[in-house]
């Protein structure tokens, strides 16, 4: 049955998901704000951060460890480009979008606006927020620190995060430059679709539980994944971990709390926001005459297929997202059926699943 | 003959790198920094850009393709925490130090300080520059665009460059957290090392020079590297040239020039330079504090053999730095004699050079 899915028109699952947020005691702006979040991250086709989090989330929302009506406030009072506010152990999509915004108002006034958040919780895909850049025209770049889930070649047990990152770019095409990578060498889910397939994996995507080197993606998957890149993906999680947790003033390493192990704990995550006006070095007309070159030399790359286009990151969300809106947004039955007890016991329907 | 090398002392070098640069035409501070800046390189072991460099570099400054005497100003008056400048075709050491002494003032005042330079060459290992802002006690990065070298899986040809970047912290150890950095999957000295060992390499690595997958380093490196992480690596190395040609109004992609392939062009290469002032988000005292428990944490991450220690980015670089000062920096035989040919030339000697 796991493998089993269905389709879901987005607009259905974002007032369903939003209904079940507001009934986690969150304002029905800020419920329809973090629906809106998850529903779009399932457009692109990041499934990872959609929807699947939701009953995480709403566990903790309803547990009272996330606060639903968080007082998100500056830290420290600020009138120049950087700021650090506190997150209040509110939703991280919430804590995400006061950091975005507050990093674009300062880039509006000085050209580059640099939010750190300290006390947040998840806070989804990391794009979100860099995209958020690109609404108001800006370059976006977004960073979280999380629990150490990953290590060197030789680590008996994860050192540091995976640390997501996304960064963002106005195109002028269809869609922006958007780039959201974690910092393992593959996803945990290359691993179990390997096993699946009764594939060997390559031995620099993850080792055992006790940190020996593996190409049995079970042993891997029970193990821990290897940095992308090894000690290049090693260190930019070292130095993400440095200036989201140990700058904000935030815990960091081993002192951060996994949602699902520990889910009676806030996370303590620390986030980065930077927003950067293009306007500061170039006219306006000139960024977009620039980067519509740029975009176009990129996708003239002379292929072995001269059929394949070369791709800009962002572009194969764009089109997934064209593709969503109209097949609906898969999820599997066993998350429905979840979600659905939930509904019931809160007293909010999930109408309109398509059946595959 | 290409194996042998010999070692020479630093100081030696420094001054005999110092006098060719002046000879080139620089001013004596800004030869005796550039002289530096290649010596400290090779101390920390990235003899990929140390003295290996310096023919090339001494060939263009006499030739006039490099100004020995660029006049490096801002484009835009600006008092906030952003400036863009023209390395008005000049050594890329110069450009560089120009770059991070304005952003390090500006944290200074605003917390945060971001230069883009355009109009520059060759800069060395972006290390040197990250480290600038360490030295001034705060946070520092730096990233530079490179004509395209690397390319997806599928490409026939390389479609962007393996754009360094370095990311440098004060840690109070004896040593800053640096990381240094570029996009390639593995530098180009692995895929000859394999060859000589007469060893396959992953096919991740290298493309033929047709863009088909190899697992063999001689077809490798005739060809190109793929980017680390694939789609990951690609997509950073996409943005830094965004962020460097794009923004700064310098050419980008194609439209850079090698300084090898194009010895009588200027490179045109456009660097980034951050700084950010630790102090706008705590107190000295704190930070010091929580840097060296962060430090700590990652050092006692649990090993698989417990006699082995994780070590933190800059760590190796400066133990090779201690190892290096008291044994000299070993060169090439070739590479002395081509030198050894321009000190001659320009009437300047190479003493003190130590047989292995």
């Amino acid at each position: 049955m796991t493998d089993d899915q269905r389709y879901i028109q987005p607009e259905v699952l974002e007032r369903f998901l939003g209904n079940l947020f507001e009934r986690g005691g969150m304002s029905t702006t800020d419920a329809a704000y973090c629906a809106d979040c998850m529903v779009k991250t399932n457009l692109w086709g990041v499934d990872s951060h959609g929807v699947l989090r939701m009953p995480i989330y709403l566990k903790r929302l309803l547990s009272g460890v996330i606060n639903a009506k968080p007082d998100i406030k500056p830290l420290k009072d600020s009138t120049g480009p950087i700021a650090l506010i506190d997150g209040d152990s509110g939703m991280g999509y919430i804590v995400g979008r006061a950091g975005m915004k507050l990093a674009i108002e300062k880039a509006k006034t000085h050209g580059i606006g640099m939010v750190l958040a300290r006390n947040s919780n998840h806070y989804g895909a990391a794009a979100l927020y860099a995209r958020e850049a690109v609404e108001a025209g800006m370059i976006g770049i977004s960073t979280t620190n999380v629990i150490p889930n990953i290590g060197m070649k030789g680590s008996k047990r994860p050192s540091t995060g995976n640390n997501p990152i996304a960064m963002a770019a106005p195109l002028c095409e269809d869609f922006p430059f958007v780039l959201d990578i974690s910092l393992s060498a593959v996803a945990g889910g290359k691993l179990l679709l390997a096993a699946k397939k009764g594939e060997k994996i390559p031995t620099d995507w993850a080792v055992t539980s006790d940190g020996k080197e593996t190409d049995d993606p079970v042993a891997g998957f029970a193990g821990f994944l290897l940095p992308v890149g090894m000690h290049k993906g090693f260190g930019l999680s070292l130095f993400i971990d440095l200036i989201t947790g140990v700058l904000s003033g935030g815990p960091f390493l081993h002192d951060l709390k996994s949602m699902y192990k520990h889910a009676e704990d806030p996370s303590l995550t620390s986030h980065l926001f930077l927003a950067i006006d293009p306007e500061i070095f170039l006219t306006r007309e000139e960024y977009e005459q620039r980067v519509q070159q740029w975009a176009a030399m990129v996708h003239g790359s002379e292929m072995v297929d001269p059929a394949v286009k070369q791709v800009i990151p962002g572009e194969i969300e764009f089109n997934r997202e064209q593709e969503r809106k109209a097949s609906g947004i898969p999820m599997p039955e066993d998350l429905i059926k979840e979600l659905a007890a939930y509904g019931t016991e809160l007293d909010v329907q999930l109408p309109g699943v398509l059946v595959q």
